[in-house]
């Protein structure tokens, strides 16, 4: 019991510096960058309200944890901002391998069967290939779309976005797991761009 | 679809400003005040970790989902610190009606079904008798505690909490949801008190 709660308490420990790793995106208010901590609640809770505009059946549970667990890496990688390089450095090889090596390491610092559950499941999220994973990604990109409307279209101007390079690199995945979602945001996205 | 939506996505923007609430304690390196929005997913992680020390049977999702809309209502009525004035101002009178009206407001943004059932899952986190609701105190509390013997001492000193208030204000709820963690915990916080 005493090295499990060790261990546990480690890797909560741990965990807090993702409140120090900022994103793109700014809170709603504008003061200040949202960092991966509050943005991984906050997309939890996207998950719990948006449910039921899931594109296919979803235990909405495993989506909570999937999306809880999912930023944890960024503590060793960062935050990759999805239209930085052109839109490629999200995802690519040199990312993708530095962000597996980070959740060996932070994963690691849990008892071995929670370790192992972890991975699993960011492995999973990681894979965007089942309906579960589907859904959290659509919720995680959804939510900086948002964001940006909010805020006067946010990182957009920042990075030179086109209505046509937002479709290609986040509208099809919101699409993909929450439809309505993406038809609902459809028209004040074309009114942005439009205008801007 | 339309109208839910226009709700939902109100509920969440509006969520956002829980990234603006600043608790008392600071994050782990001590560079500034923890806000409630990275404060409610980091115990959501808590709960997730710690599930298996629970004292009585829980429904961990239930638990998760509790943590993350419990502290929504600091939007309207900021976060009270448990040892502010005397350990008085946390659970008054006062601070409970506040509280109540503030749930009623946010999750009545949300469409009416949604409103009910987290306003529902609220008040059982509130009056922390079931099952679900003491082992989600109990993660709620006992975070603020390890965040302070981390950063030597953290808010203990500033609001001159001695051993004893941290065991009538803290402890015995921690003990009652989650009896190991505070086990665990008791020796590290004897030194700190021995100590200063
Ligand atoms: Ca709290």
């Amino acid at each position: 019991m005493t090295d499990r709660l060790t261990s546990q308490i480690a890797f909560l420990n741990e965990a807090d510096r993702l409140k120090t790793v900022l994103r793109a995106t700014k809170i709603l208010d504008a003061t200040r960058r949202e960092n991966s901590g509050e943005h991984s609640w906050h997309i939890a809770l996207y998950a719990m309200v948006l449910a039921e505009h899931a594109n296919r059946p979803v235990n909405i549970n495993r989506v909570i944890r999937m999306l809880l667990i999912h930023d944890l890496v960024e503590i060793d990688v960062g935050d990759v901002p999805i239209h930085s390089q052109g839109g490629d450095a999200h995802g690519s090889t040199e990312t993708q391998a530095a962000e597996a090596a980070a959740a060996d390491r932070i994963f690691g610092l849990l008892p071995d069967d929670q370790a192992r559950e972890f991975r699993i499941l960011w492995d999973e999220f990681e894979a965007a290939e089942s309906d579960d994973a589907v859904f959290a990604k659509s919720v995680d990109r959804v939510q900086p779309v948002i964001c940006n409307l909010e805020t006067g279209g946010g990182t957009w101007p920042e990075y030179n976005v086109t209505r046509q390079q937002l479709e290609d690199r986040v509208g099809w995945k919101v699409e993909k797991g929450a439809p309505a979602v993406w038809t609902f945001l459809k028209d004040r996205i074309a009114k942005w761009f439009a205008a801007n």
